[in-house]
């Protein structure tokens, strides 16, 4: 229960955070997967005066792109964001003033851009989709060996080609020389901030089910019955139930 | 008389708001020139969201150079300021911090600089010695077309090997499809502010004459005296008469 | 057909780029004419050390406005905002923090402004409406003999009294010592931006048209019915049927 | 003893800290007279979004005049900074960038500032020396009733001409309906932050001192023997002894 | 009539001026409330170099909350938003980048913040009902005697449970060592610019009302009926009728 | 050769560069270091919005601590400077700003500081010189368990008391539940970065000795002669001669 409880917005005000976290900390484990100890480029992205600094692509504007971009500009990176919504390259370019560079998305821009880069993010994830294969294995020859792909949609399959599901435990492979971070749960790795933050997102909502009773709770608050899976050992999520291909029988 | 006028440190304090004006003009009449109806490349040096701003290479890291860098970050290009001194790229790179690169001074990345940018400001300049040609002719090839170079270096005869001095009646030329704007006199074209400015640099000597008379004022201030070109009908300046190849009379 | 595509907030995302275009390039222009070989005041915008910057005044708040006001700071001038909507003057003051000031629309004030101005940017404009007069002729009396009034909505037919149309090749003109900037199509000087700006815009309709059809694409989508004039030879835009006094035929 | 103990620059380290809280509390004792209840204008020095800001002029651009404008902007005032040291105002727009304006200092320039003020810093000292008089009686009739003056050189004679010491119990008084704050001892407000910035800049003599004894100590530290005025009986400062007409005793 | 005048989005837009004054003159009265001289604890709000910053906490990210912390922010202190909408608390920390922290509002995240801080800003009020009592009166306890309680919601009977309202001729007072500073109101201090700021707001409604009459004003705008108190002897604002415990006749 | 040429300050710039990368990275493993599966504290630096950033303490302002410092702010860590040198924090907080807090350096300070941080980087070293030790092992119980030192300085010895050199295979070790990041050579991750920085540092020299031959480009630069370590068979540097006891042979 509870990762699908919406907001007035039609968001999942329980995911938000952990999309924070998760961009926040893509710039953090690129810049060491860039490390030669790690098999990387041996590029400290921030440059120092008279080397150029490294730079870094973001596919994606949305919640996990802000904040990837916030850490990226702040430790000195070159950092231009793709997107293929005008408005949200308008609200970027805006925020961030002269710090970043915004890019259409195209496949002509994405591929010249995925050359140049010493880390590239994929951070486009509709949360419940698949996300799309925006970073095409072929791109990949291009790119200096030893850089490295960050892909923060893992868990709806990544945005890259070249993607699958790596662990803390063995966080990084290699395709064709380029290093690949497909960590699925990034927020496990600074888990005292990720579980602060999770606290303080359901917090209004364990109250209210602390408070009434969880079956007064799902009825007095459509959102949190969106995020009821399970009641009187029936399927009640009907995402869920077909997802798993069982019965989904609505909560009553 | 005055212009070379000297400070304590050596520098010649009178020149130096002249460096001012011209430096953050350079990047006015820079991406004057880069527009369709000067024979430009039509690009827009702070691009727009979506679409990548102009590169700006700044050669030469002085007074002019900072005060270039400062309005090509101003309107949102990508600039890279080049020099040979290292203490005074990690001072750019510490003043700036983000929102400039820097490189060292090397033919190679000089070359490579020029074919990325959409302007090229020429900003090495010792006053009293000719500037050292720093991008040569065959650099222009790798340019796109109706890119433009700017030579604030013109009245030391040019930092660029393809610059010649021009006035603001016809200040740009071509030469193999890249613009030159190279006016000698650049601050003319903001009169008013570089009149205010050269005002605010000599009133302290003009003070100084006014008060005690030239003859005294030189005898008490060396500086004063270092700007002393004519004495009583002879050359009582040394690097006037040698260049001049005429007699050098000491002021007496 | 395009132009008057909507989208889902009522706005025409397809002129949205130009606007942005238009806004940089408006101060870029402003500088320009200050020139004093263009006949403008000689005033550097962005001063230097010890000389006071020149002063832009932006009436109206919107695209064009925010961009303009971004450039203005950016090369260092005293920025003031205009308009007489507070909640967008809370927005700009709020992004643009201590670099700008916003002052509310009255005739006061902007006669006030006007006066004490180097460049006066006029960027009221709704589209498909004629824009207001917001200065007025007696107003340029008490401006800097050579100050410069740019009118950005020179195409809805201007907010200056004193605006008329002007091109790339004769852009300013003179009205009692007051250089007037009024070139009807701004973004063709920095044509390569604009088209690639426009191309972004355009590519999703592009795209939908390129896959369906026209006719699917229009009958599927309202947002390319809005923006198509004529069908079949007639008109099918009931704007554009009654603006040249045509048979509106709607789209079937 | 100790307030006049010199530093490798011949500054006096132990007078910089008052300075820099002098300046910083100038803002804010100024913020405060204007209110309407100590019988100021009543303008808000940050304004609001739609009202203009107030107008701070901070003559003197050294320890106390930097403080004084990073507090001026950081609460949103329109600020200007005259010095007659144009590398000073140079330095001072790098740093500030955008945030403020320099003005030269002439008389001229003055007299045009303080009429347009709300709040004017005079923080024109020189430690030992009487401070200048640059704010005319006659220049507080083109201001506002209810303007401000702060004098931060009280302490060297106060760098206006309608300056007289106050105190806390009674820090402002009126001259022609412009208030005037001229307390001697400004730190004192904040005797807190005052006292822990003295000890950090009292300490390494202190340690010298405790460690070596007070005679071993001004034998091997020539600054801290500057900072010596009584020794067995006798004054050991010959600043002091001429100051109060009292025989000067050298330290042996 | 006029202050319970509503906008489109349900707001009372003659109120956010004097929240907006409110919020920038809470940091002002705060610092001043902590000088020596007033009793407070002698803190510099901005430090020194060498000495900490004091600390603000500000509860209430809404209008009054986001000034305050500008102007705190401004002045060099070390500012903590706190607030139980995680989304504002994001636009937040986005919007002050890395000037300010964030923390989501629990008893326990109050309590710890108003133990470590110098000035604790109280702007949690909503226009219409009485604001809920965040602080307690044993939280004083932890705080550094001299500290500074600023409640802004005392209109709304205040925040703190300690609050009472006061008056400008007698601002503060003392509970347990902590000056309370709970003027009712706060805008009058700097009266030339809240008024200025109220004409702003109000004017559009009172152009409406001097055209058409205030009874024809009314019935065409819905914004302005909402702000009519008393009609033909009548109270008319349903609101108020209750409040005071009188009929309440519709207006017709 | 060459690790002990001088220059004009008496500085080793061939160091400089190693310096400015070893502070930089000094954050990114710091960061690294605090990660679950590495044993740290799970705490994200940056924090996100509702959850306060980590704290990071620099000790030491020089080359190292102001990279170090920069890296920290941007990635949104609370962080504070200690140096005992006020003039040098003096210029950290006007350079930083509001970004920083700044403290004098006191045993009291750095205990108290040390207790509150997450990362604690010391960079107190002087070349050729033991570094001294700033935090005793008794300071580390009062810390985070999970929390991180990173001793900048081990090449000196540290300036930590548990302190060890580390290699990049085992960079970490723990000593009472603190993370120790000791490695020795920290710009070797980053060799790609680090080798062209040096290229810089060196080209100067290097070009002097290409051309003349090492022998007369020793003759000719004293700062060439600093790091001449042997010659003809004998050590020609005193320094290195004294530590490891070996005759002293003059260059000749």
């Amino acid at each position: 229960m509870l990762i699908t409880v919406t907001d007035a917005a039609g968001g999942l005000p329980l995911l938000a955070p952990m999309s924070e976290v998760a961009g926040r900390m893509a710039i953090q484990v690129g810049a060491w997967a860039l490390e030669k100890h790690q098999g990387g480029s041996g590029v400290l992205l921030g440059g120092v005066p008279g080397v150029a600094p490294g730079k870094v692509t973001i596919i994606g504007g949305g919640v996990v792109g802000i904040n990837a971009a916030k850490m990226a500009i702040g430790i000195g990176a070159n950092v231009t964001i793709i997107d293929r919504d005008l408005k949200r390259l308008r609200e970027l370019d805006l925020h961030f003033n002269n710090t970043i560079k915004t890019r259409y998305s195209t496949l002509e821009n994405i591929e010249s851009l995925v050359h140049q880069s010493d880390v590239v993010v994929g951070s486009v994830l509709i949360p419940g989709k698949t996300a799309p294969k925006l970073v095409l294995k072929s791109m990949l020859d291009g790119m200096r060996p030893g850089s490295v792909m960050v892909d923060v949609a893992i868990d709806q399959g990544g945005c890259f080609e070249t993607s699958k599901p790596t662990t803390h435990d063995n966080p990084i492979y290699d395709v064709n020389g380029i290093k690949h971070y497909c960590v699925a749960n990034i927020p496990g790795a600074v888990a005292r901030t990720s579980t602060l933050a999770l606290n303080n997102a359901t917090l209004p909502f364990v109250l209210e089910i602390a408070n009434k009773g969880y079956v007064q709770a799902v009825k007095d608050n459509p959102h949190l019955l969106n995020g009821l899976t399970v009641h009187k050992g029936n399927i009640s999520h009907q995402g869920v139930a077909k997802g798993l291909n069982m019965n989904y029988v609505p909560f009553h």
